[in-house]
């Protein structure tokens, strides 16, 4: 069984090595060693730019400006959270942490600036413009994303994917028989697009362990056909989740999506907390694809979407789903359903007129 | 469209009325109205008696409570929470509340004490050793469930249930051509089970008015087969959650249940909250029937259960659902399918051993 994991990705940024290793207070974020070096880096009131808007890399500015650091985050791509939510839903998000910390999106990390071996500042470039900005800055952090670290694999002549990971099938098995991958160093499908993943959530990878456990040991145990991609996260006070695949990944199937916000309780009942909410619907079909939510106590809401897609429940079905109900803990139709029925709505509109 | 709602019951408690009314001091809640009036006869250090371990009944004990009052709460069975947990479920619940109120199951109020036309205490009995106890008391609330309303419909001739309720179809329509019924008053089918229920669930009854309002305007809206039950409540700083019948209810169903007790949040974070779930699953088809469970953010982990029921999602994949993981917020593998797991073990050796 293998399982070596995946190595963070360095983008090529000038001068950013020296002999081969990375300058000193440049750091990556994968072990607790690294963990424990960047701690050892936090000062009250010191400059702090991390490369890169996901999930890691928010979730590192939340905690680097808890501790009183003034924080820059550079994004590559147009958006943050490009491959956990889509570009609406992250707007409000952007706004939010903007009043907090610096974040620059459809920006390049050229070159960074160093003194005596030690990271002292970078140069970053706009996409579009090609202006540059110099940014100070006391700690770099790297947090671009990953690379399956496949070596082994590839010497005992393991099929590696296209996303770069060793293809597994559900059983966790590898092109070669009796040999087993699992986590961030493997490929497998999507299971709405069905296209090839290399994904490194936690609950993936201990559900691919068990599926590698008990088939090698002779046991039977089939993963589901592809990964739901169920994922939350929090930082800055926002908690967010979302289970499918994004907008930008369903290029090829006809979706129809509807929005809704709404709040945590009944609006008569004092306390209720916002929540928006976006789902995803197979225009033809009408079975539910994807769906992300922004705000209070969403992780648990996505997972019952994360079942109605397991289960291939159709959007007209799961709109009528009974959903808890009392005053001190949820509205008597939750935000779960009736961005349901907005998603039917539209879709139902749209399949009348031609 | 008939929403004549339901009327309190009253149990047969000697000398509760004087001249058909209820005594000074004896109230029942269902109106706003009788929330007022309740709410006038609180006193720091009164005594409130409540007539009934419902969930009503023990909402109100905790809201007594809090305002200062010695609360007991009498009731007939020998559990608490009898429709909406088992006995086993309710177990810790009714350790936790017993350090904060009295609670007499299995006893009978079978008196009122009164002066003056007001109540002064109640006599209750010992179901079992017939003993009897004199409880003073200032106020006595009963909740002890309701009655369908159905007078208006009885007149026009729809057909009344074994519950008392108005039978209603999957459109909210009665036996009657172009009179629909709604609520409190109706009486529809469990989707487990599928006997005949008269349930007062807002979120239900909400759907009905949705149901009667478009059909009888000429549009179709059918809801689902049956009632999913799915119920929440918070008292003593308790939340509880369920969906599907209780044990009680599934004589007819060879169920296999299985329990878990988890955290909130993985083991390594601090500030993990307890839950504890059990889970219903059809022992020859797998599908999943029913969940309880008691702890933090109990009612959203259950509504993940009431989409499965309502796909008819085998627990066999079911317990392999990609939930959502971030160490702030959930563990790896959440309560909702580590429940799962358990079931569908016990469910293996007893289809293996004969």
């Amino acid at each position: 069984i293998i399982a070596t994991g995946a190595k963070p990705s360095i983008p090529p940024i000038h001068n950013i090595q020296k002999n081969g290793t990375l300058l000193d207070g440049v750091y990556v974020l994968r072990t607790i060693d690294d963990g424990k070096q960047i701690s050892s880096c936090i000062k009250n009131g010191g400059k702090a730019t991390i490369v890169g808007a996901g999930l890691i890399g928010l979730e590192m500015a939340d905690a680097l400006y808890k501790k009183g650091m003034d924080v820059t985050v550079v994004e590559l791509l147009p958006d943050i959270l490009a491959s956990t939510l889509d570009s609406d839903m992250c707007k409000p998000i952007l706004k939010e942490m903007s009043e907090k910390i610096n974040v620059y999106t459809n920006y390049l990390v050229i070159k960074a600036e160093e003194k005596e071996g030690k990271i002292k500042g970078v140069l970053i470039q706009d996409k579009e413009t090609n202006k540059e900005r110099q940014l100070k800055t006391d700690v770099l952090v790297i947090a671009a994303g990953t690379k399956p670290e496949t070596m082994l694999a590839e010497s005992i002549g393991c099929k590696i994917g296209k996303t770069g990971g060793i293809v597994v099938d559900e059983r966790s098995g590898t092109s070669v028989k009796n040999v087993y991958a699992v986590g961030d160093c493997t490929q497998y499908s999507d299971f709405v697009t069905n296209e090839p993943l290399s994904v490194g959530l936690g609950s993936i990878v201990v559900r691919q362990g068990i599926a590698a456990g008990i088939n090698a040991a002779g046991g039977t145990y089939n993963l589901p056909k592809g990964f739901l991609l169920t994922r939350t996260s929090k930082f800055f006070g926002i908690e967010i989740a979302a289970v499918g695949p994004v907008k930008d990944a369903c290029q090829n199937i006809p979706v129809i999506y509807g929005k809704f916000k709404g709040s945590s309780l009944p609006e008569y009942f004092p306390g209720g907390k916002p929540i928006s909410m976006k789902v995803g619907v197979h225009e033809k079909t009408g079975e539910v694809l994807s769906a992300q939510a922004v705000g209070y106590n969403t992780a648990q809401r996505i997972n019952t979407f994360a079942c109605a897609i397991l289960s291939g429940v159709n959007v007209e079905d799961f709109k009528k789903l009974e959903t808890a109900y009392a005053p001190p803990i949820a509205p008597t139709l939750d935000v779960v359903t009736l961005v349901c029925d907005v998603a039917s709505l539209k879709r139902m509109r749209k399949r009348r007129i031609p």
